[in-house]
């Protein structure tokens, strides 16, 4: 099967990011938008970012042989009941949600019969809206697709075909081992930044003005994905809550055995776990998913600032 | 007083930047450098950090007006009885450590009488050793002084001009005040992240390739100051103790709360946190101590990598 329409429903960060992807990369497939927010829909119409905008969610849909939810996993079951209707049969069904479990059992129980395949392109930034997505966020980012054992394998190769043309690379996961990956490589990290920051912006004997200036000891680098969208983040939290709560158990252990090793004075075992994570960062920068430049490269470095 | 002659102690880092710095913005300034490493010596040398090099401690401070101590925290209290008995009457002795308290209480102890003015420029990157140092590191970063009671004023002066010079921005303090803002700014998320890449490098479930693979949802972030020196910060967390045991109890309340949320379903309390967090970035980029650019600016944003 060829891809000729996409239909994108929700045209935040990463809704906006695949319309101009696909303009850019894949010019040939019509590309068709919808958003819940009357406001968005506005600025997505001023950015030009699809080929045609649509005033509702089956609107957007009829006629599509794609169509990607770009909604907080929360709302897919909802955003699903929507199109189900004018839903064209034969049109696959996908995702960028960053809970894979939940997103198949609610599509599944919305849209009955119907192609789904769900997806997480593991790519993203702090910041949300139509405004902040860009042609090349998924590029040399793996997209995971986490398809149901029954899926029609000529659908699987179309999607797949489609992200790789947005420059991503394919991984095929089932659901329930992807969304323990993601707790361990994403949903606890923010968990984690949002939980020190919050920390760090409630303190009465230290003052919010001296966490700011003095943020450059290491905690600005947790404030970058503690900006993250609020909605978004509820809901993965809300709906990977198995995954997420065995994941943080293990690293509540690792944290209060580093505890007792301060404590105590330990110096040996918190040398050898500082040497041994060093390893993870040289591999990360090998496979290209980071800058090996210090500090992300960030901007201000070497110059006088 | 006018410093005409530095002697830098330690030229890893902090220390060759410093050297770098000087040679840059104050160039009328002398500078010897020592380095406990042969290896480290023989790069130095190589590379030019300083005016003159020396092969013994003692040897770089004679006729010093000012000394910086850029060792580990562990390593000050020797690294000042190596410099004793060389010591110029009137040399203002600091240091660039990330705890001061005890600082300050070793160099006392080890030179009584001698004029201590403990010194945290708040700057660094994850790289190590004489080659990751830069001129600019300091440009823009806080520079904390902290010295005793009864610190000589002219002093104070001449050491806040100097680093000055070198671009940073000046703050007084306490040490223990110090030791507090830090435990939260830098202390406590160095731990963190230390710990979420033992504990995702240690999974039975979830391969290392894995990690590495999926680490674009926000796992990476940890990595880069999970990639600090180990030595240095195995000190910092020993010679900090009572004030990084104080805050990481409190990063453990909130994130047992957060927790309890997840385990509830408590999603007001989530977005309540999640929408909180986002006015500390805008206060940090506002402040000019992190980058606005998404991503921090990484080079591989924004292209088709």
């Amino acid at each position: 099967m060829t891809i000729q329409r996409v239909a994108i429903i929700g045209l935040g960060l990463l809704g906006s990011s695949i319309a101009r992807a696909v303009s850019q990369f894949i010019p040939e497939i019509a590309t068709h938008g919808f958003d819940a927010d009357a406001a968005v829909r506005e600025r997505a119409e001023k950015l030009g970012l699809v080929g045609t905008m649509h005033e509702t969610a089956s609107g957007a849909v009829a006629e599509a042989d794609l169509v990607i939810l770009c909604v907080p996993v929360g709302a897919m079951a909802s955003a699903a009941r929507e199109i189900a209707d004018a839903l064209p049969d034969g049109a696959i069904v996908s995702d960028v949600g960053s809970s894979k479990q939940s997103v198949l059992d609610d599509l599944s129980a919305a849209l009955p019969g119907r192609t789904i395949i769900p997806a997480h392109p593991v790519a993203g930034t702090e910041q949300s809206g139509p405004d902040a997505g860009f042609a090349s966020l998924f590029g040399n980012r793996w997209c995971i697709l986490t398809p149901p054992k029954d899926a029609d394998e000529a659908a699987v190769a179309a999607l797949s075909d489609f992200w790789t043309r947005l420059g991503a690379r394919i991984e095929i996961m089932d659901p329930e081992h992807h969304d323990l990956v993601l707790a361990v490589t994403s949903h606890i990290p923010h968990l984690i930044a949002y939980t020190i920051v919050g920390t760090a912006s409630d303190l009465e004997d230290v003052t919010r003005g001296e966490v700011i200036k003095y943020s450059a000891g290491g905690f600005r680098d947790f404030t970058r994905i503690a900006a993250s969208d609020p909605t978004m983040w509820r809901d993965v939290f809300l709906h990977n809550k198995t995954a997420v709560l065995e994941m943080l158990g293990r690293f509540t252990e690792d944290l209060t055995a580093l505890q007792r090793a301060i404590r105590s004075g330990d110096g040996e075992t918190l040398h050898e776990l500082f040497s041994r994570t060093r390893a993870i960062r040289r591999g990360i920068i090998e496979e290209g998913q980071d800058d090996a430049a210090p500090d992300f490269g960030r901007k201000d470095h070497g110059s006088a600032g």
